[in-house]
């Protein structure tokens, strides 16, 4: 039986851990995330993130530039902070209540990964003696995406008493900053502002304009209460406070239900309209209904996702947790996608990179493609930026993707380890193959994704140049921000490669289906063109170095010096904390995986013994300061049959935010890494591959598990997969018949029929 | 005779026009520059850059980043616009003097190259008929420092009058700024707060403080006018005004002197008692022998820079106006060193830069080599801060010296095209040793130049690295901007191997000399790390393209595409403000000469037919957007023997502030460029080179003029060189017997023996 249940006992009230928890245990739907503040919040002089964000609504702010250059972004988009509904002030015969005073004689916060909901519980003693039980807890609903809900349950312990509840609704909200982080905004601006405060019967609505991009949001709260309190409703300047009074008997619980309903101009037209009819029919169902829709959703969902480490129940938890997360960071729809930090805080802004496509969907793809779908889709949403940013770059075709962005522009202050990314096309491009290759849905990529590879493919015809017979792209950055601006990056090149043979291929597949004319009239491809894509790839270098017999990570990165990691203090890493861009430009150090991971996700372009040497190569001078390391080189050692080496390299990551290793998870989780480590296990140890000739395995067992499990959607059918006692075990748990390669060996795959396997 | 006038008769006044003034009649003298502001102001709604600076006065100002990164710089330094004490306000029988109202009869502005001031005359009627003339001079003195006087003259043609002058002096001044611009600040700022206004008998002194660099000035201001005055002298908020009254007879001029004095606390201890000291001083000597010191002063200037251009009056009259600003803008002392736009406006915020030795000082060495030494002196006071920047590029040894600051540190926003560009200190070196050839001053090299070799060389083996034999510079920005963080620049690693040969060759030279013991002791240099500089030195890597018979500007730049120029419309230049840093980076497509200006500097580093091939390959790349880089394809040209080819490069460059050809002369002169055009004769047509083995000519003469001379300084001598005629004739005119080089052939040059060589 798995565990669900995220639970901390008699938890620290110190402001860090405070921060921590804000993260940990905060709601999201995909749609909207609620940072788990404390409803009564903390003692004067605490620090504390309090926010409440909608996947895609933002504001525009100004991104200064040292020296104005042309092209450099001058305007970046903020993921907002938008109303505060979570204010609830709990006052037990005249005392306020708080952890911070009296006595805490109990108390857990948890989060229900089956229920779908975050919980406080706190047993308390007030200044004054009454002993009061407090239940919170705090739901953001998966199948009704504006909703967000704060369910406080009271019991006097040891007396009866007058209680009262105090419940705000701010429209007068900020983001957090802070300015010595870079990580973070480092300056505050009022983004939003508060067009009308409404008071109705029994809730009130704010309606909110954003200061430059002039989008609307509308927020609605409504109240139920058990019992028949005395109620004000009472609107001040950007807000409006509910008031609740009532005699409580001894032991008797009390339960205020507040429901909060968000809507966006984004996504509707009549933002008021809309959030009062969502706040309507949520609140005329029981709270049950919702709670059992929500757990309902989960079920569903934890089917499909199925993952188990046989005997290490805290990994079990950790990934389930992290699965959790991804479930719900991700949008639900094409106006969001997923941000680093998902919805649970304001580190790098709200803002969108490759994680989406390179860490994120490849769980999805397996689990819940048709949230890739959606994910693809928003991309596809914001072409018209892809290709306006192209031409800010100078290129006269195709489309460049920003390297971190909310609605679709660039949002990189330094261009040299942001827009010069070019990889995040391919990465995008790499995506919708792997969607298809994990779905067969030919008919999104007639709809969308072959549109995009033509654009992505146009885009490197006109970034790129050949020379001396090879096609070269100059002056980008890989994955590894240590080197940047360089020649001919392996892991660039290589997704440059595969983007433009798949959009040859899509197009073979358009005219071949009938499906070609629509587009080729929209974007004017020729079979011409096709020709250049197809040379433009057969033709890619893909530097090679006959002497180390690796592939180097760039033209010149072998010319660079050896770092001298012998003498590099413990506390200079992260390096880029502490030496000068143009210094690490200078060695042959990596913050992460680059040519390694092009080796994980293009491993045929390169004979084993490369990738084994290359892997050892970069291996011995990556610091892994960035958390989207670990668990490629874990997924190539797996690959390389370094069993124990993956496994040290899996090592603790799963842990990152709940041990909250990196020391800043109060700003967010960390979305990529979490996508990671599911990775590591699915791609990695059990070497799952998406080709063309179809899906394949290679299984591996670390010595510290018995074995693990998992299963993964393919083609519409769930695979389940056992590995343990020295072999592996396949089965069609639904779903059509399907043929798979295990150990390169073509196996059949019907229901009710599994087939073992015995490890290599 | 040479003409020292230039003139602008009946002058507009429209505003551009009137920008542009400001800057063309500037006065400087090194140590103050005022701009040439009218003393009663524009009408509303004009804009001004009004203003007063001081060499090396500063204060700090904020440099956002887009993106805070480890060592990107924070803070730069802004020369500041200290007191105005320019106005005067004339009134004739109660009408204000406005040449816009009222109607001018006659009017002119000029420029006394052998006076040393400027002036402005007016012919006036005004509104109710008075007619007057105005003459006005203005003059920083050579000879004091500290003084800036207005000599202010007025006669009423037609009537007598009661006239009246409000004369100024004002502590509250700002910055110019234009958020539009990138070369000039984007922002305003209050950078000095008056301390102390007072007003003594005939006297008003303001002291200043400046906000964040907390240094003091202090500004005097005494009048004194012929006739019996009524005087007022009034203070206000953050100034003093004077007013004096007087009638006066038809025909009867008055003259009105205002004296200012100028100290600051970079170079005074005491700025008010030393301002009084200097104004005393300058006030108890009549203004006829200021002005007399000051035509001294040039005449001999003057005979020092000799230089003439048969039959072309304009050109000698716009050269002259160049090697004029040139004097009036370098520091006179170690204290500060000639900004980009010298002492005539704001523009590149006053900062200096390599200009200073690679344009400036070609000018200087060659004629008044004691201005070297002061340039050279100023980098050697900031070596302290050009270590600190080298640890904060992450180098453990050495100094890197800051592309652009005031007082040492550096003040670079972007550092690809800032920070990065290390030849910065090869450019130092090279003008140390062009200044020890020229001169032989071994004392200067045993105080102050060696020690900055050592730390240079030191610098260079730090940041470069042997690979395959050769020892590399990777990720630099040479002179070339349109190509940024780039492995072995040609230009960069030329000057790297000429610093370390020179670092080494000044060791032994102190070894010999027996005055190595105390440097040595100083900077721990030993016979060892002079080894290993030979070695780098000769190791140096200078790519050479077999198949093209060039010097690849970089490893890589031949493998970029071809600017496609045809289709380049001639509005998109300069490239950089149309086009994408990205974008450029990845075309072979120069700014300005780079790899060629190798070819000039060290010519001996390549043969002549590399050389020649070079240019032809990049005069077909170089789009010459920088004002720096016509000069050097001239002077190459030359060299080459192409001397049409020369003569177009040449051109009308030497007009560029004179016909304000870049539009932005309006934020002052450029300061480089005028080196430039002296260079491209003397160093160009003349073919002047200083080497190991001494001084050496090549002379040719283009075709569209009949002959040149000029005259230059060489180890104390001073050498008169002919070109005319089919001959180059050599004479020297004073100091000791000389030996140099003509067409190779050496020849010794006595006093009164001139010597005349066949062209070749």
């Amino acid at each position: 039986m798995h565990n669900f249940i995220y639970e901390i006992k008699d938890f620290e009230l110190d402001n860090d851990a405070l921060l921590l928890g804000e993260t940990l245990f905060h709601n999201a739907n995909g749609y909207i995330g609620v940072r788990a503040n404390f409803e009564e919040g903390y003692p004067d002089g605490f620090k504390t993130v309090r926010g409440m964000y909608i996947n895609g609504f933002y504001d525009f702010s100004e991104m200064k530039q040292a020296e104005k250059l042309f092209g450099l972004v001058e305007e970046k988009q903020t993921m907002l902070n938008v109303a505060d509904t979570q204010g609830i002030q709990l006052t037990i015969g005249g005392e306020d209540f708080s952890m911070f005073t009296g006595e805490v004689l109990e108390s857990s916060r948890w989060l229900d990964m089956a229920g779908g909901f975050t919980a406080r519980r706190v047993l308390w003693k007030s200044p004054h003696g009454k002993e009061v039980e407090i239940v919170i807890r705090r739901m953001t609903a998966f199948t009704r995406l504006a909703l967000f809900i704060i369910d406080f349950q009271v019991t006097v312990k040891n007396s009866d008493a007058k209680i009262s509840f105090i419940s705000g609704h701010k429209g007068d909200v900020m983001n957090y900053f802070d300015p010595s982080d870079p990580r973070i905004a480092g300056e505050s601006f009022q983004h939003i502002a508060v067009e009308k405060v409404e008071i109705w019967a029994d809730s009130s609505f704010i309606t909110s304009k954003t200061v430059k991009s002039q989008l609307m949001c509308c927020s609605g709260v409504k109240h139920s209460l058990s019992g028949k309190p005395e109620t004000a409703l009472i609107q001040s300047v950007g807000g409006a406070t509910a008031t609740f009074s009532m005699d409580v008997e001894k032991d008797q619980p009390v339960r205020l239900v507040k429901v909060t309903a968000i809507t966006d101009s984004i996504r509707c037209a009549n933002v008021r309209k809309a959030c009062a009819l969502e706040l309507a029919n949520a609140t005329s169902v029981p709270i049950e209904t919702l709670y059992a829709e929500q757990a309902q959703y989960l079920a569903d969902c934890w089917k499909r996702c199925e993952l188990n480490i046989d005997g290490d129940d805290d990994l079990n938890l950790a990934l389930r947790f992290n699965m959790y997360q991804l479930i719900q960071s991700v949008t639900k729809d094409e106006y969001g996608n997923i941000a680093a930090k998902g919805l649970s805080g304001e580190g790098y802004e709200g803002h969108y990179f490759w994680d989406t496509e390179m860490y994120i969907q490849p769980f999805f793809v397996l689990t819940m493609p048709e949230f890739c779908k959606k994910l693809i889709a928003m991309r596809y949403k914001t072409l018209g930026f892809a290709k306006e940013n192209a031409r800010i770059l100078g290129h006269t075709r195709g489309a460049l993707f920003p390297w971190r962005t909310i609605m679709g522009s660039e949002c990189s202050g330094h261009y040299p380890s942001g827009t010069a990314q070019y990889h995040i096309n391919g990465d995008i491009a790499y995506a919708i193959v792997a969607y298809y290759l994990a779905t067969g849905d030919f008919d999104f990529i007639v709809s969308t994704g072959a549109e995009l590879l033509f654009e992505i493919a146009r885009l490197w015809l006109d970034v790129g140049n050949f020379y001396k017979g090879k096609f070269q792209i100059n002056d980008v950055t890989g994955p590894d921000e240590y080197t940047c601006i360089v020649n001919n990056n392996y892991y660039t090149n290589a997704l440059a490669k595969y983007s433009l043979y798949w959009a040859a291929k899509f197009y073979g597949l358009l005219k071949e289906s009938g499906k070609l004319a629509e587009l080729a009239e929209k974007t004017g491809i020729t079979q011409h063109e096709i020709g250049d894509f197809i040379k433009a790839s057969e033709a890619m270098n893909l530097p090679y170095d006959e002497e180390l017999g690796i592939n180097p990570q760039d033209d010149s990165f072998l010319q660079k010096k050896a770092w001298n990691f012998a003498d590099t203090p413990k506390e200079n890493y992260p390096l880029l904390l502490h030496y000068h861009p143009l210094h690490l430009f200078r060695y042959q150090v990596c913050k992460q995986a680059d040519t390694v991971m092009a080796h994980f996700i293009l491993e045929d372009y390169q004979s084993q013994e490369t990738i084994r040497k290359s892997f050892a190569f970069y291996e011995k001078i990556t610091t892994h300061d960035s958390s989207l390391s670990a668990c490629i080189f874990s997924i190539v050692a797996s690959r390389l049959g370094f069993a124990e080496k993956a496994s040290e390299y899996f090592g603790d990551s799963a842990k990152l935010d709940l041990f909250n290793t990196h020391k800043n998870t109060k700003d967010g989780i960390h979305t990529a890494n979490m996508g990671g480590n599911y990775m590591a296990i699915v791609y990695g140890f059990a070497g799952l591959r998406l080709k063309e000739d179809g899906i394949s395995f290679t299984p591996i067992l670390p010595a510290k598990w018995s074995g693990y499990e998992f299963s993964v959607s393919y083609r519409g059918s769930v695979i389940e997969v056992k590995v343990s006692g020295g072999q592996c075990t396949f089965a069609l748990v639904n779903g059509e018949k399907q043929s798979m390669r295990v150990f390169g060996k073509l196996i059949d795959l019907g229901l009710g029929q599994p087939q073992s396997i015995l490890m290599q």
